[in-house]
């Protein structure tokens, strides 16, 4: 079997020695004769891995003891829901809801903004449209309210490839981040945000689960209409077991976490990522054939789109790509062009790989 | 390794062959060079897999074209708020909405009941709480409405152990099943019912994926505050690829459809799961020392709950039938005693060393 360099945007890749370990005893968890996904959640088995699971987040992330670490199903997309749904009724002027702030940067915002809708008065007071996903308004030109329920923000955008080199400072207004496509490629100071999530299936592990990181104080009042499982209050409660969890993704995303420690924690990862972003954003701002259009202090670690000068040549790229074990360039159908994404289960050794064919395909049709 | 005998009730079992195929590929998919778990759920591999285990569940099911097969996240328990989400403002009476009829029949028959009362008015029709879980009350015996937005039922309490020997009819009245514990146990008539549900982890493949099977008329009108994900509109319309699915779980439980076709499909699985059940309640009713509180008619082929006439003699049998590889034997904390699932993926010899353990057990300590 070859492994081919994976640069696929999620579900993405996951570190190979995660997968074998995973491979070694997907029949028999540490001796107990059943697979880990055939194992109760409430045995002492499962419930130590869990648990495991959950400091190795609060010391990767080193998460204050007054914030909950919670492993939920739905993706972030069902975030975009249970962020209103449990904020809208916790900050409130003279008994009544406040505005949430939003920040949109590129397609996942969006989605987020449409969906909270539903549920509250919704502020957009930033927006990248209209430098066409190049760049991101400075916080002096935001239209920022008084007061507002929360500000929600996408960190790094997975399909524009637009990344913000800050974390806003909102004040006391509860900072709320999707960090999918982010989140453990460099240390970060969770003290700053009301709510983290993040879909497992881009810097994470499989897809079915997702990380939230919620300050206590947020998860007391949820809008009443919440259902059950819309409610950080349930998770907290019940460890994240209130209902079965996915175990499978729980447990390879547990080991990810122990790898992530054993390559040295974050500031490893985020030494490594900066230069893999740097190799590739140098060769492309240095060769004719390729452009990133994003401005260079906005430009993403993780995802690196980019497009050809001559456009005709997009599938011979794809088809040659693929052929040189090189998987899944393709960009969003959104964008168009190409993307490289590079999360931290990404070697440096792909992207060397990516820039060689590159260069040679350039050689070859420009 | 050796692998034993699963008596769990969820995550449970999976087929042997099954989890070696899953590990065989578990670093290269199809000659892709990465994951199943590492590919775009939007490729043409994925979607392949993808729509054939759908055909499978219509195959295997017998699924009427005016039927929509989904694939969720959340578990059965998410479903407890989806099903009157999206159901209460489907049959109206003068523009208002009808109350909707319970039947209540155990521990997930209760959960439902109580998450349903968030959105719409509850009326329980029958409840089995009085016969202490032994019966099930005669349909004649039921508080029907003359109208009702839908009728909900557990046709296999996991808990309790008690099953639906038959599928109740409510007329015009749209019928709703969690068959978590009791899917693909036999063959059943899907057009009697309005909308099924099932967690993936007792009788199909890992946790972190819920079948669902709606009739199409019962999507059109979700209550307004339905989240985007909470909508079964959402799931029809994009192939339940609206956002990431689990991908590793919905590929699982795509073998385990698969493997249900090997096996000569749901008639033939009726029989083999008829006879496992027949076989253990045989021993228990024949033996002073063991006693199934459940009364024949109302029995669960899937969950058998059983005491020992020593109470005191429990945690002995559970350490040495565990010390034997019949593993999970020990009943839900809220019933207590034992409990042996016996789902398809447990084989007919794992009920013939079951009896064996329990002979040897009760000679020894009767």
């Amino acid at each position: 079997m070859t492994r081919v360099y994976n640069f696929c945007a999620g579900p993405a890749a996951i570190p190979e020695s995660v997968l074998q370990q995973a491979q070694a005893e997907l029949l028999d968890y540490q001796g107990m004769g059943a697979s880990v996904m055939e194992i109760t959640h409430r045995g002492p088995e499962f419930m130590a891995m869990a648990a495991q699971a959950e400091q190795d987040v609060r010391d990767l992330l080193n998460v204050p003891d007054h914030y909950r670490v919670l492993f939920v199903q739905g993706g972030a997309s069902l975030q975009f829901s249970m962020v209103p749904l449990n904020l809208f009724g916790v900050r409130t002027l003279n008994g009544k809801a406040l505005p949430a702030e939003y920040i949109n940067t590129g397609v996942w915002s969006e989605k987020a903004i449409e969906e909270a809708k539903r549920f509250g008065d919704v502020q957009v007071i930033a927006d990248a449209t209209p430098s066409h996903w190049r760049s991101i308004p400075e916080p002096s030109a935001w239209q920022i309210l008084p007061q507002a329920a929360y500000c929600h923000y996408t960190p790094n955008e997975t399909i524009q490839g637009l990344e913000f080199g800050y974390i806003p400072d909102r004040g006391d207004i509860p900072l709320v981040a999707d960090m999918s496509s982010t989140i453990f490629s460099r240390p970060m100071d969770v003290s700053k945000f009301g709510v983290i999530y993040a879909g497992a299936q881009k810097n994470i592990g499989p897809s079915g689960l997702t990380l939230v990181i919620v300050r206590e104080d947020l998860m007391a009042k949820p809008l009443t209409q919440t259902p059950q499982l819309l409610r950080y209050q349930t998770y907290a409660e019940h460890d994240s077991m209130f209902n079965t969890p996915p175990t499978f993704s729980w447990y390879l995303s547990g080991l990810v976490f122990k790898w992530l420690k054993a390559q040295g924690g974050l500031e490893a990862m985020a030494v490594i990522n900066q230069r893999k972003a740097q190799k590739l954003y140098q060769f492309i701002d240095g060769h004719d054939f390729y452009t990133n259009h994003v401005e260079a202090a906005y430009r993403s670690w993780m995802n690196v789109p980019f497009t050809l000068a001559d456009e005709s040549k997009e599938k011979l790229f794809l088809q040659e790509s693929q052929q040189a074990g090189l998987l899944n360039l393709k960009g969003h159908r959104i964008v168009g062009g190409m993307r490289a994404s590079i999360y931290n289960a990404v070697p440096e050794a792909a992207i060397d790989a990516l820039i060689a064919f590159m260069q040679d395909f350039a050689a070859r049709y420009a």
